[in-house]
């Protein structure tokens, strides 16, 4: 893994940050990226929420990992969110490990990385950390906040807590809670990286060792459900490797097993284990409902946000009937939303890749709103 | 995990066996277990065919682990599968870990265990192992064959080629061939086996280690799928274990997260890791059409024998439509073919619990056909 982040963006967060936990911190690094040219009004500013294992890196070539950006397909110039025309910002989350405050981080009271020593976080503890950016960008009022995954979790815990600070909002393939699969799935995860013996209850680093295997189990597992069923069989079916027949070993013969693999192993070189388990745990803890009396309705009562939820027909993690729930929620707050549900087969990966129905409904949606915005008093 | 299964009920099969992979075994054993009483027409016969995980024990305490056998909720005296009434008969597959030929038996070359140089085998081979077992009962034709999951697809090879040997066949919640996520699935499970330093490449017998780690995590990926969305949410939710609030931790907050970890745990005591690679490594390979030309319907062409296909509304692991395919194949064959898709939120572990519409069902079938079967000329 390459731990040099020195020349990336980065604010040191001065203001005491009492999280969730208790635990209060302060000068923390919030690490982020921005993209076009916030305009003289300050009124295209567009902030994105990244999921689990994103950064801040949207578009354009990631300077770390020398790929892609992770939401190339979307963002960009001329793009469905055109940063020709607005100013697009995204931040690593507090307890990621692409410069934000995580675990991989030096604690200076003992000179070593917090690993579990790092306090457990929330999606909310997450927001608040990221919010302090806009003053630092000069933006009172946002045009639209948008998040796929642990991004639109995120984006609903800032319209809960920010109301006034975004005009519009783009929840997508996401859920105000996570329910007891989605709980399994994530905890089959932790415990892929906790029975890495090189996890070492958290202290790898010390070794500049990774816990590879059990975290490129965690990827497999989480990458088999960013998949549907259909897409799979649609792109590998029983394909073989380059091989004939069956080998009748325990070989990758299949297209499947080899995908898996590859993707078990790229991951490791990119993320930190440590941040998987607490970006994990924050997803698990996240109960929207929880915080307002278990109404999810009271999270939005009077909000002036326009919203558009947006579910992806294939996606079995976070099916449609999660995005339904926060619609009826959104409906019965009296809130402006609109819904689309995507036909793909793509599953939950679907915000991800190039969709065509996706993109020209959050380019529309967007675009309208930018003209709302600019002609608000 | 006990190795003593000295007093279990065994074949010894000296036929020679030409594997698929192209080896051949012979002087092999079978373990099996028998219930009720082979009647003196001998038409009163079932063969069960156990899934994945499963053993000979279907009913009754398992003499090894002492806990119930799997099946305990359909087989037994008055229930649906009646003891009192039939002969029923279950073998250990190959591969397995209860007494028949396996990869921790004992290669009498080495005088080691076989572990990974123990042949790659498929459901054929499984299948053709168990078949020896009628000559040995004196059964010349069952009444009917029943199994669920892995067990579906060991029956369906069964009929595909012995198809005089069996009245009638009950394949549930199965299917004719594994797709790209049920083979990713059982993947996710192998690597999690082989990311355990411990399993060694497959040598940790003799240390009488066992890669608990490693098995645990891919009990808990396999368990996640045994479920639907819906019954996990019914029965765990977001339910807090033993306490009032978050705990900040890593410990299991959630009932799910602590019911999973329990899972992983008392699975890793009674199943051998190498049995677990061969065996999903079977499921793989198994592809029906693939022995027929591609053509499912040529398994069962000009077969008699009397299908009833099960499958779970909310099992996604082999979903209804895995059960539809084979219900077509078998139509197009001129099979003679019933099919019942089960309301249940259970999800593919509904074979397994007291499902009583699934147990009636079963009944009826296998009653209505031991009359026919008695009548027959």
């Amino acid at each position: 893994m390459d731990y040099s982040l020195n020349n990336i963006k980065k604010i040191i967060v001065s203001k005491p940050l009492k999280l969730d936990c208790g635990q209060t911190i302060k000068d923390f690094p919030i690490a982020y990226e921005t993209y076009g040219k916030l305009n003289a009004e300050k009124n295209n500013a567009i902030l994105v929420f990244h999921a689990l294992t994103g950064d801040q890196f949207v578009t354009g070539t990631n300077p770390i990992t020398k790929k892609d950006g992770w939401w190339c397909s979307a963002v960009g110039p001329g793009k469905a969110i055109d940063t020709e025309k607005y100013f697009v910002v995204c931040a690593n989350v507090l307890g990621g490990c692409m410069g934000s405050f995580g675990p991989k981080n030096i604690d200076k009271e003992t000179n070593q990385p917090y690993a579990l020593n790092f306090p457990v976080i929330t999606i909310k503890d997450m927001v608040k950390a990221q919010e302090t950016l806009l003053d630092h960008l000069g933006i009172k009022k946002l045009l639209s906040v948008l998040g796929g995954s642990m991004g639109g979790m995120q984006l609903l815990q800032f319209c809960a807590l920010y109301p006034e600070k975004t005009f519009s909002a783009v929840p997508i393939a996401s859920t105000s809670s996570h329910n007891a699969q989605q709980i399994a799935l994530n905890e089959l995860a932790r415990q892929a990286i906790m029975a890495d013996p090189i996890w070492n209850n958290g202290n790898y680093y010390k070794e500049n060792q990774i816990p590879k295997n059990g975290l490129a189990v965690a990827r497999m597992a989480a990458h088999i459900t960013y998949m549907s069923d259909k897409g799979l069989q649609e792109r590998f079916g029983r394909k073989l490797q380059e091989k004939k027949d069956y080998e009748f070993t325990f070989d990758a013969d299949f297209q499947i097993e080899s995908y898996l693999r590859h993707q078990g192993n790229v991951f490791v070189e990119r993320f930190d284990a440590n941040s998987y388990l607490y970006i994990s745990r924050a997803l698990d803890y996240f109960d929207l409902s929880k915080q307002f009396n278990n109404g999810l309705t009271e999270a939005f009562q009077n909000h002036k946000t326009k919203f558009l939820v947006v579910s992806f027909s294939s996606d079995w993690l976070y099916p449609t009937k999660n995005s339904k729930d926060i619609v009826i929620a959104l409906n019965s707050s009296g809130a402006n939303v609109a819904f689309a549900e995507i036909k793909t087969d793509k599953g939950h990966d679907a915000f991800l890749v190039d969709e065509p129905e996706f993109l020209k409904t959050i380019k529309g949606f967007l675009d309208s709103n930018f003209e709302l915005f600019k002609n608000e008093k």
